[in-house]
């Protein structure tokens, strides 16, 4: 059986950010065996699994995507919604826009160190929408 | 039930194209929830999500993977094939060669400003082939 | 019906490597149409798909993935676990951490030139576990 459930984030600042807990939570009563896909509809933003202890990592994250699509670039002409626009399209194609984990009798397989991130490229950012696809 | 669609695109030129209308053409008659898994079968170019309405969006990704993956890097051993084709491998690497969309009865639950890319790497491609797959 | 299969990759020293033989031998028997998720339970390790046969696209990648994610950038905070742990995470963030696969009964529908990369972003690794979800 298939099940969509939808998952408003609230308004997060510019960087990498844990919502494991939250995906959890947003699929509690799940039993099934399958995989979980995780959509965010924004071209902004992306998702993206990785470390989910030491902070730094997230801190880090954050700086080299700013190294990878810097502000500013000469030849950007998607410059009239502010100078993080284009960066934050560019970093957004590079992390994608959807995870997908695999689900063991409803739980995320996840390994020891894997947590799920939202990533979120504006400065000055809105509320993300995220569809959760159980896939079973 | 599980569907499974051929959908060959003609060529296009190097750079980020626009294929939703394609894809949703190719899903037509679809009505379930789950997903919609899109596979490019090519290793010089590939998939993305991202803004569907201005154009300078996908010019500006153009320029920005040429820089992230700039032609005659002098390590480049794999270099037979023309200067623009292992730079087509990287950038495929970076975007991935699949995007999966939620479906909702059949409709591609993408955001208001989300549109599905191909994207070209090379200078002088070939048609590129594509397999679509409804699980629900 | 939804299968899951766990396989245990030996370790692979620093680079990208082909493993899809492995992952075809792993799903032997299974007959249905569908997608093959392949999920990697690490953070400095990702998974791709790209050329198959030249070995030199895969030494370039490896070069080149240096390059976007250097190590000893002057801004990590992230630096107790060796010079090259924090690139390893930046670059499983780039790549991914799973690829999936549509299956056309049974047989993975990859094109000619395409095979599944191990992408091993660590000096010294460990074993790698991964979680196929066959989905039908």
């Amino acid at each position: 059986m298939t099940r969509q459930i939808l998952l408003t984030l609230p308004v997060h600042k510019k960087g990498f950010h844990l919502i494991t807990n939250k995906v959890q939570t947003a699929i509690s009563g799940v039993i099934e065996t399958g995989v979980l896909h995780i959509f965010i509809q924004h071209t902004s933003a992306g998702l993206a699994i990785n470390e989910n202890a030491d902070p730094t990592v997230r801190h880090d994250l954050d700086m080299s995507f700013d190294r990878l699509a810097p502000e500013n670039a000469p030849f950007y002409q998607h410059t009239t919604e502010g100078a993080d626009d284009m960066p934050a399209h560019i970093k957004s194609v590079l992390t994608g826009n959807s995870v997908t984990v695999p689900l063991s009798s409803g739980k995320m397989a996840l390994g020891t160190w894997q947590g799920i991130y939202l990533c979120e490229f504006r400065d000055h950012a809105t509320p993300r929408q995220l569809v959760l696809t159980i896939i079973s």
